[in-house]
């Protein structure tokens, strides 16, 4: 149970992590964020939907300046997640069209990939969380338990529940079980968006069932954090016609 | 994992203890400790050495306010503690005189005693922790896992992560292995004071080192968690000469 003191394993996993937050409103959250996430040895920060960082930020980031001026500051969502492998999203709520796994399960997976790849962790605004748009760019998502339904947690509880539960479960010994590594997202995307446009121009998706099914696409293909072979595969699959599919299955 | 949705037992548990904040500074962060406690299913708050509650505290507490509203509030410290059984104070640094224990193994051993036992858990100020003389109300310390010396956790991210370990930590069945409860902390206390005094009299605490080993007393009795047989056997013990224990070796 003392995976933090273990920098070896440790640090490496955590260097290849990224906390996202995405249109945070309360700069004391981004600066409490930043010490939460010095505290449990994680260093880079991205922010989408952000101005600059005023004076409230640097006040709560106690012994965490360093943090906070190496964050990457981006405009939208999909630039800041477009080199990361795996992307998991938190979220409060019950989602109709996405999946959603338990904090430890997601831990779970997390350290299933090869160590060198780049993981993304995305936290959304502290009034409305993440939007269905916004998931659209994640792989997974995940809740952390909790008592009520109300409230939820206050946006820097959840990143430190996150991370301190990822720090707690790292495996004392990395042994790798998914060899290959996931595309980065903006890779995955753009394989699903040609999916999404076979299916429009043969009919599948219409105008009743679009925005539902789009985003149960996502869900689906997100989940298995497509590689460069899947992608060829599901291209493929999904450039030729529903005919010359049945063809090969025979 | 799913402990915090068996309400059953982790209810009972949760009902019996107490989160004590010791001298906070900051409204904003009792506030925070509110939201936490909902967030993990924790009711009972008491404060010491704070005026009343301003509006910067309940604007914090999303949702929590009931908590806030409920809560007691102490001027001293052992008027807080006084009908707690056992008491575990939260500490970021090593102390001289004071044993200190893993969060994981303080909350192993919280789970040892009865279910009706009433517990308290302490925080410190802000800025300075709890000091030693704050300590000795505390039967046990014990500090959270973080990846670097500075800065510590911030005051509701240390409640936060010790609720929520104590949350998924909730054992599914509930054998009690330790059937004493503990006596109430006023009298583990006056037990103590009596052993001290009886130790000065006797000339073994002096002038040069009465602070140190007082210190030291009161973490090695508190740590035994008192019941009313290991009292009267301690009062025994100490209102004798020590030629009299002599006589009972033989």
């Amino acid at each position: 149970m003392d995976a933090m003191r273990r920098p070896g394993t440790t640090f490496d996993v955590k260097s290849g992590m990224f906390v996202v937050l995405v249109r945070p409103e309360h700069p004391e959250n981004i600066g409490l964020v930043a010490r939460n996430m010095k505290n449990t040895g994680f260093i880079h920060l991205r922010l989408v939907g952000v101005n600059d960082l005023d004076q409230k930020t640097f006040q709560t980031a106690i012994h965490s300046q360093d943090i906070l001026k190496s964050a990457q500051i981006y405009s939208r969502l999909e630039e800041a997640t477009a080199d990361f492998c795996v992307v998991f999203a938190a979220t409060a709520k019950r989602r109709k069209n996405f999946t959603v796994l338990s904090l430890e399960d997601a831990v779970e997976r997390l350290y299933q990939y090869p160590k060198s790849t780049k993981i993304g962790l995305l936290f959304g605004n502290e009034r409305t969380g993440l939007t269905s748009e916004e998931l659209k760019h994640s792989n997974f998502r995940f809740v952390l338990p909790q008592s009520t339904e109300q409230p939820s947690y206050n946006l820097a509880s959840a990143v430190l529940l996150t991370l301190y539960t990822i720090s707690i479960r790292a495996p004392r010994t990395f042994l790798t079980t998914w060899q290959e590594k996931p595309l980065p997202r903006k890779k995955q995307e753009e394989c699903i968006k040609m999916i999404l446009h076979k299916l429009e121009k043969d009919g599948f998706l219409h105008k009743t069932n679009k925005s539902h099914v789009t985003e149960m696409i996502y869900d689906v293909f997100g989940r298995l954090s497509m590689t460069e072979r899947d992608r060829r595969l599901l291209l493929a699959l999904f450039s030729r016609g529903m005919s010359e599919s049945k063809e090969l299955e025979r």
